[in-house]
């Protein structure tokens, strides 16, 4: 698998032909949107302001390929062919000692720097900002092996750079897994996961990577700075949870040591349909308070199961399959639950099933279960078959606790759905809970709103729409992110959340350690 | 129960007749040492450097009972009535606003600040440091009301300076409970165990207060900062992770909110015999990285088990239990595992076990395993008797990688032993397994050794004894400290776990937040 220049990857899925007159109906039949070719867009790249050097790439292929990340502003850009800024050279270091020599020049040469893992934010993490200094951008895909597995202690150390699917096959290679599965798990990276504070899809078994997380190496503009994998400590505050989503503007990691377990017998993946939102969502919330030994509860409103039924079965299964629900009881579309076990452990199966048949569940789908894991990967892979039927596709995520969740989930609904009423422009949005805690749980929202007019206008329209979603959020007392991390495109939203006093001690840390502010600057911070 | 000036409580336990011939075998017959009287040490009390003022309170027994903390030195200081420098004033604010002027006053009146809490700190935390500057001790037991229980998403917010029985208290009478027990439980406070890393006994089960600690309002000298109970977050560094561990060196917690849970229907506890320290360790080890529903081990070397068995047993019942021991096969003092599992499960009952009868256990007995969880809070009253029988007691710990941890114990164990062989003073030492991980363990030293010459030489064997312990953790690659803090104590031991870059970004947090350093300085920064 292999990322692609302007999206996700090369690899897209078909989708089913029935899901057009669907969404026409929904968004009406939409303008199709500008497609640039790569010549187009290398022909528009800005000379660099860097030399060549042994260290960095200046070739424009190569500048354009690690210029941006994965957001909606970022896919815009590429698409119409209006690249923007893009970074003025790319190093792609293979060890400590490059690594460090890149930081040593950007020093020297008064260069801004940014670091790259897998490219895959949604929120501006690596896309370079207007500013007077070169851009030199720092690729970790060299940092991409097993340097350490300790399976005394249970920890095994990596290079910072590698990818999802290096680091699980390494592990798997000898019997253990680490259990961190984003959605972005093709491309993203380790190091990329520890800066911007990522979630996996079974974070309730595995953990949160705050969690996994347990020592580093860091490049600092000045040091290098090593914290050891203690299993615990009270001395001081815990600085691995200042670089848990520091997103570049302390360090570079170039080492990453997480806690790392057996890889489980057996991954157990089943989908429920349930009738009824509100009693399928407290049968979680009960479940996961109970502490029920589950790794996944990810509950699709029916909003969402109805469009994501539409997007990745073909008619007549999809014919079926609601035939089957009817005969059941479930006249509608259905709430629709993915949970996972990760073990052969029976007895938390029965359980989870009893507790769902009390909320009414007509079914458990254990075949659809193993086709929902076998698909985990791919919802950002029809971001692109959407966009060339002239379809922009975003998602957001936020949590909160149980008692706000179905407010929350009402108000960035309602938000989202009214924010182009003044353009004329409908809006589709849905929602999921995809991570649960005992406190409450995350939400997740996809919004699609057809592409209209301009490269411009569609702009426009995303930053209408993710003002008056993060303004809601807001106001109801979520968090900004819950998984993918401040970025650019948070960055308005974090001091309601950390408070003044957060963000002022978040810049005097950010000083300290760089104090010419040239590690990812208009990232995280102003 | 109360606490009393000059030591851990009234309630004093007997030592058992037969204790002393055996430390009297071990460490000789000691000098007896001085027991300073109240009027004594106050007679000797520095007069104030603060004015009468209706915020606090500047009569010498206040000021006394709020000088020190439950370290060797401060114990040596306040029995040999030699109490050195006492806080001038001591303010018990009632409320946010009381606490506010407090601060204020602090700036207009230019005084450091000393936050208090139970004041059973054992490493400094809370005695005040020689300097210009008078010293406001802000006592935060006032601060001790249930606010607000959350039940819906199991979130408890209370004052901060409610102690470990009022705060379980409120939570039983509810259903409810935090299962956050140190040693120090009957004293400490909420707001200490956060501002220390506190972990309680079955913190395995229940979580270190990192996993308790879900929100606060903080009171730093310019701000009243809050930090909502979020159920998780990719909003940047996470704060709470900085309050956790701050010592009071960034601002003062009045309020903290923590994840609470249903009061288990039961909670087991057992006692359980093994003969072989290196096999009972391994069974331990197994049993956590298994992740087996335990709430506790707390394993018992031989040399800590002989001690442990003749300092609480009378001795017929002693007697009894060798002779029952060495019926079973072992001949000598046993290893000794305590260990508990909050539910009324059976399955991991069995389970542990059976890993132990393969580890070569002889017994388990549930009566003894009670018998320990009703005096679970007594080992700081044994001090005072030993204190009068002329024998200094103090602890130490740590946490290391399970590879490492025989090493570390070998090690400390070792430099303790050795460390008044010049000055001809034998030391009794020994250790137990006090926290499980599945990346390792924490290791709990105790050690004593005789009172002789005077304060100032006990405090100087204590001193070399601390120095050796501390010279020989940073030596294997241990922490400085699993759950007591840095303190005065460890600090110049902290910038081997966190590094220069660690500790320089540990220097300008508190810059920026404490610019003028009045903020218990001298505790966790130089």
């Amino acid at each position: 698998m292999e990322r692609i220049w302007n999206g996700w990857s090369r690899h897209t899925q078909p989708l089913p032909p029935s899901a057009f007159p669907l969404l026409e109906q929904r968004l009406g039949s939409p303008q199709l949107p500008p497609q640039a070719t790569l010549q187009d867009v290398l022909a528009l790249l800005p000379p660099s302001r860097l030399p060549e050097h042994p260290c960095w790439d200046c070739t424009p292929m190569t500048r354009l390929t690690f210029s941006r990340g994965q957001s909606l502003p970022d896919w815009i850009a590429l698409k119409s062919g209006q690249p923007g800024r893009v970074p003025d050279a790319v190093a792609q270091p293979g060890n400590d000692d490059e690594l460090r020599q890149c930081l040593n020049l950007a020093k020297e040469m008064d260069l801004d720097i940014i670091p790259y893992g897998g490219g895959t934010s949604v929120t501006g993490h690596v896309s370079p900002r207007p500013g007077q200094r070169p851009v030199l951008t720092i690729a970790m895909g060299r940092f991409n092996r097993l340097l350490r597995l300790d399976s005394e202690n249970r920890l095994a150390t990596f290079g910072a750079g590698i990818s999802g699917p290096q680091l699980e096959a390494a592990l798997n290679a000898q019997g253990y897994t680490l259990g961190h599965f984003p959605q972005s798990f093709e491309f993203s990276t380790l190091g990329g996961w520890v800066a911007t504070r990522s979630s996996g899809q079974q974070s309730l078994g595995y953990g949160r990577i705050e969690q996994l997380f347990a020592g580093a190496v860091v490049h600092t503009l000045t040091d290098r700075w090593v914290l050891p994998p203690l299993p615990a400590s009270a001395a001081g505050p815990n600085w691995r949870e200042l670089l848990l989503g520091s997103e570049g503007r302390l360090g570079i990691l170039s080492q990453v040591t997480v806690r790392v377990q057996p890889k489980p017998a057996k991954e157990q993946f089943f989908v429920s349909f349930l009738p009824d939102w509100r009693r399928a969502k407290q049968a979680v919330q009960q479940l996961v308070q109970q502490g029920v030994q589950a790794s996944m509860f990810r509950l699709s409103h029916p909003n969402e199961s109805e469009v994501q039924l539409m997007l990745s079965l073909f008619e007549r299964r999809r014919a079926w399959l609601y035939r089957l629900l009817k005969l059941r009881g479930i006249q509608q579309a259905p709430v629709l639950l993915v949970w996972s076990v990760s073990s052969s452990a029976r007895r938390p199966v029965g359980t989870i099933k009893r507790a769902l048949n009390g909320a009414g569940a007509v079914w458990h789908s254990a075949s659809l279960g193993r086709k929902w894991a076998s698909k985990r990967f791919d919802a950002p892979h029809l971001r692109d078959p959407l966009w060339q039927a002239g379809y922009c596709l975003d998602t957001l995520e936020t949590a909160i606790g149980w008692d706000q969740l179905e407010r929350l989930r009402q108000t960035i609904e309602a938000a989202l759905n009214n924010a182009l009423t003044a353009q004329g422009q409908p809006v589709l949005v849905f929602s999921h809970i995809s991570h649960v805690y005992p406190q409450g749980a995350s939400l997740y929202v996809t919004y699609l709103f057809p592409y209209a007019g301009s490269a411009e206008q569609a702009l426009d329209h995303w930053q209408r729409l993710k003002r008056a979603a993060s303004e809601a959020i807001v106001a109801v007392g979520g968090t900004i992110s819950h998984q993918h991390g401040v970025g650019q495109d948070h960055k308005p939203y974090l001091s309601a959340e950390i408070g003044q006093t957060g963000q002022q001690a978040l810049e005097a840390l950010s000083q300290q350690l760089d104090p010419d502010q040239r590690l990812n600057p208009g990232v995280l911070l102003p």
